[in-house]
């Protein structure tokens, strides 16, 4: 039994093979856990070569089981299923894929002395519940869990690849690792996917996307997509074929992104904008310092994410009360009195405040209303007076009517912040300006 | 258009309905993003006496999309789909829906208007892809998006019921809520399952659990569940049945796990640390400021995250440099240069210099070592004081060796602090000290 069918492997497998994954159990229907196994997975399968078309959930019943199995498979003809593996009368994966491919359960007796030996080795018996793990599928390979009782499976049968592996991720993990990618890749087509992330801030999603247009059209089948996230937006893209062949050409696709959009781009892959901001203060010498009011630290947070930061900034002040305005970063009672505190008059003294109290080259200053209350009709909720002043003498300053709630409001705002501070590094000041859609 | 088509549902809705989720997007099939609108979406159609039976995410490819919205809606009669409704040529849910259904697109004027409007307030001419979301699915019920620009739809057709939302999950949200719930509970059976959770920071998962246990022996079939995230614990439990006699049910479930915990329960359900926190300030006329240090402004982001926070905090200093320490919270230099920047006088002297520098009734102090770099053998990564000085006269230290990377110990420590705060306010400082194992 579970002799290496391996060999046979290559039915559902070929170029550019659609491949789904399908998670199984009912706590991952609920309110609180998320299948978290298909991120690692669908990296593994694209290494691989592989598309990922679909993935799902579904929990331990019969029925459902075997539509989803159905549904899956007439997709694609690779299915990755993790979970239902266990000795639990729940757990039933395994029957569910020998049911649909006509294949018998037959005990393994290698497999039950191994399982009778591990409980042994922790000084239990086993339960019976555990037997049927010796059950084994039919002239699938079985692929040996070494971290725990439930081996999994690799069936091949009319052109269809199914892999089971167990939920439990260092399980799931280690088996697909030692078992699983060896025998898919010597069957793999030579080069995977290698994908590559590019960003943007401070533009509005539809204006990106058409400048962006031409040069995805320049290059069809390199699955685009376009993503806006709290305050940023994201090309994706990728590149098929040998590794160093598919970076040259991901290279030259960024290269057009970055001549049609230029410094817009502020960074790639796991680049963040503070991460960036980050680095020009520390390459150029320069120190930063805040005082944050409708952002409330979130810009400092931002900031302070990144090891090292101590590096470049030197803090912040959040300037909640008008007070705080006054006392810590000398904002004149008089500018507050005849302009209030979200003007850009306000916003001007904060940066240069901040600047000095700090004793660094750049201060930032932020003052706005992110709601839900304290809107007028001169100030709605979304106004937001942002201001730079730095020891060189750039004066800046920029006004924003931003839409959305609270948090998104404030997200933008901090992101406005740190553009402004990079595009000043960068000697193009002029550069920041529009609010999201 | 889009007239209230809502009285003629039920056909799909009836006693535990059976009910899928579809994320649609390309970008969820990738190596970085889950789905977590399901997890909300799941609680609410539980509430309604819904019963999820799969989800699954799919690309924005025509053939996928048409074959995933089959496939779920011959598992079950309620769809809720998301994602795939903005302004781009991926964007085809609603094609697929009204493909599917048989309904034409019909463009509908008044929403083209408002599309127009809304970006003629942001001073920028609407992109001509916009014009699209204006286009609507013949006999649906049409749901406004204040938020954004895609309207959702509510379709019913041969006792299916289909729900499109957008896939931003504030926009998602705020439609679900104001929109789809209120329609699908006229018709939702009495009896669906209701949730609760209670909220507990600053005790090890470990102990929580030993605690919690014989509570939750107590009332099988209530689904219990615990989780750990980010610095707080959670315990989840439901009850089933008409919606007041759930409550009950609730509540005195609530009622024993409140008996075992006291006080470090802070909250239920959407509460926050920093929501309960305000609230107590509020309630009490107390103000609140702090000094930042390794937290670098998380507990102020945290504490103005909540609307209204300045009623009560007056502002912050993130004092990342020795400088700004000496400088904006009068730590004494010669405290930093005997005892360290990470040690309980320097916190000490923060906690008061912050109190009296924003004149606060209370002030707080934080300074660490979040890391990777910067621990040595006396002050490894992960040692943090925490400060707390209030003008009652009250003085409160706290050190802490936390497990975990930077994100996490900058997390844990900002709910410390808020935790003290808490603990103070509710007259009981000696209650806050233990780290996550």
């Amino acid at each position: 039994m579970g002799g290496d069918g391996a060999e046979a492997l290559g039915g559902g497998l070929g170029v550019s093979s659609a491949a789904s994954i399908l998670a199984v159990g009912s706590e991952l229907l609920g309110t609180t856990r998320l299948d978290t196994n298909s991120l690692y997975l669908t990296g593994e399968l694209e290494a691989l070569g592989m598309r990922l078309v679909r993935k799902g959930c579904v929990g331990d019943g019969w029925e459902d089981l075997l539509a989803e199995l159905t549904a899956a498979l007439d997709r694609a003809p690779v299915l990755v299923v993790t979970g239902g593996l266990g000795p639990t009368a729940d757990d039933r994966t395994k029957e569910a894929v020998a049911f649909l491919f006509g294949r018998k359960l037959v005990r393994d007796e290698a497999i039950l002395a191994r399982l009778r030996e591990r409980f042994r080795r922790r000084g239990r018996e086993m339960p019976a519940v555990n037997e049927k793990q010796a059950d084994v599928i039919e002239g699938a390979v079985v692929l040996p869990n070494p971290r725990g009782t439930a081996p999994g499976y690799l069936v091949e049968s009319g052109g269809k690849t199914v892999v089971l592996l167990p939920g439990i991720p260092a399980e799931m993990r280690g088996m697909w690792e030692e078992e699983v990618r060896p025998r898919l890749s010597r069957h793999a087509p030579p080069g995977g996917i290698r994908r590559r992330v590019l960003k943007v801030a401070g533009m509005p999603e539809s204006a990106v996307e058409e400048i962006a247009t031409p040069v995805y059209r320049a290059w069809p089948g390199h699955d685009f997509t376009i993503l806006a996230a709290s305050g940023e937006i994201q090309l994706h893209f990728s590149a098929r074929g040998e590794p160093e062949e598919a970076a040259r050409t991901l290279d030259r696709i960024e290269a057009d992104f970055r001549k049609a959009l230029g410094n817009e781009i502020f960074g790639r892959d796991d680049e963040t904008l503070e991460s960036v901001v980050g680095d020009l203060l520390r390459s150029r010498g320069q120190t930063l310092s805040l005082a944050e009011s409708c952002t409330g630290g979130h810009v400092a947070a931002r900031l302070t994410d990144v090891p090292g930061s101590s590096d470049y900034f030197l803090g912040g002040a959040v300037t909640y009360a008008n007070s705080a305005k006054i006392g810590l970063v000398s904002v004149d009672p008089a500018t507050l009195e005849r302009h209030g505190a979200v003007s850009e008059e306000v916003a001007r003294e904060m940066a240069a405040g901040a600047r000095r109290t700090f004793g660094a080259t750049i201060g930032v200053g932020i003052t706005g209303i992110a709601g839900p209350g304290g809107g007028t009709p001169e100030k709605p909720v979304g106004t937001v007076h942002l201001a730079l002043d730095a020891a060189d003498g750039t004066r800046l300053h920029r006004r924003f009517l931003l839409p959305g709630d609270r948090a998104l409001i404030r997200r933008w705002s901090s992101s406005a912040a740190l553009s402004l501070v990079r595009f000043h590094l960068l000697g193009r000041p002029d550069a920041v300006g529009s609010p999201p859609r």
